[in-house]
């Protein structure tokens, strides 16, 4: 049985406020809770409507159907629901190649993302604090399960980078033609603002501007951010 | 003043069946119906909650925001909804480079794959039957605009690659990579279904199987359709 308690704390986690009050998020779903299972994440609770994990885990709570409908943030809740703590902060050396997020907001665009460095072995992911937080239900979602694996970490981007001493790359509408630049393998590429772009005290510290060209009549604003993102890693990557 | 049978109307327009009976489609957002507006595409009805196209237009129609919350699919409604007339089937050859989806379903990819095509110059966009309408307006909001210029033309999709002479080549998670692939400049790319891939009847249709590499030890599933297909068109059109 859910207790009141217990449906009021797991609604609030869908605030960033509670979330970071409680250190704690939801993760929906069989396939995606499994994942995080399977990770260095400590889960907190599991709620689920059959033994599907068939296991006597003494965090695992089987309820109702109609108990998970009080519970679940999905239009179609999906069997289980899982409370995870939220980890520690660690502090990455930026090494390799690194992904920076300069103020992306959309949350299925930052899921995305999560999957792309996943995909693309893009280990190092920084996003400025204005970036929507990873935490949030639809990031988690979007990201089919490569948040277990890849944590943004949020940072002074400005005082970030500034540090650095690797080449920075950032996405402009009007940078070099990326298919024409010659990439190396540790860096850090930045993506911007969906509407907004790269904001001003980040562009003053690209080391080089680049641009997805495109092709035909210019005729179209612009990119998803993304997509964008998914054909910059590829040629970040494809080479090496 | 919007009557009761122009909001009965235009309400039934998120529903495939009212929009084939009625040849209409919803687009929202001053800067997207503007992108409709410069197209081939005929007007029917503008509706706007102040004179922002500076037109005397005998087809646009001022109305109250209130009256707007009545018509609007969106969560916060963007002052202004345009009725558009589906333009008649076009018949197009396939030449260039074609992209073929064979049953997408969420409108978003769709949408978004749109907006990619529009970038990468193709032209040629054709989908199987089952494919989400284009006309959806999840679909017309996420192309953002680019739907006025690309639109997909839905065939039996079996038929169609059948008689091509074109090479066909289709994603697959087990294809060759396509960093080592010599990819040609005409020639058609299939995409398939977001759970189950390229159908079994057009997997047989296949000149050559392609994949992006997963970087890294093995983990994650698989890439967004979406994202998938931005990588591809870019490694198709990077060349040339």
């Amino acid at each position: 049985m859910l207790t009141k308690s217990q449906i009021k704390l797991i609604n609030s986690l869908s605030q960033k406020k509670y979330r970071n009050q409680n250190q704690l998020f939801v993760v929906e779903g069989i396939k995606v809770i499994k994942e995080f299972l399977n990770s260095s994440f400590v889960l907190e609770k599991l709620y689920a409507t059959a033994d599907i994990f068939y296991t006597s885990h003494d965090k695992i709570e089987l309820i109702s159907e109609k108990e998970l409908q009080k519970i679940t943030n999905l239009k179609t809740a999906q069997t289980a629901l899982a409370v995870f703590q939220i980890p520690k902060k660690q502090e990455k050396k930026i090494t390799g190649l690194t992904l920076a997020l300069d103020g992306i907001r959309d949350p299925g665009n930052l899921g995305t993302i999560i999957r792309l460095c996943d995909w693309f072995d893009v280990q190092n992911l920084i996003c400025s604090e204005d970036t929507v937080d990873c935490f949030n239900e639809k990031v988690v979602q979007a990201s089919m399960g490569s948040l277990s694996r890849i944590i943004p970490q949020y940072v002074d981007l400005k005082m970030t980078l500034n540090e650095t001493k690797q080449p920075i790359f950032g996405a402009f509408m009007d940078g070099k033609n990326i298919y024409k630049t010659s990439l190396p393998k540790e860096g850090v590429l930045v993506l911007g603002n969906e509407a907004n772009g790269i904001s001003k005290p980040i562009v003053e510290l690209m080391t080089q501007k680049i641009a997805i060209p495109q092709f035909g009549k210019p005729h179209t604003e612009s990119l998803n951010v993304a997509t964008a993102t998914a054909i910059l890693l590829s040629e970040f990557k494809r080479s090496f």
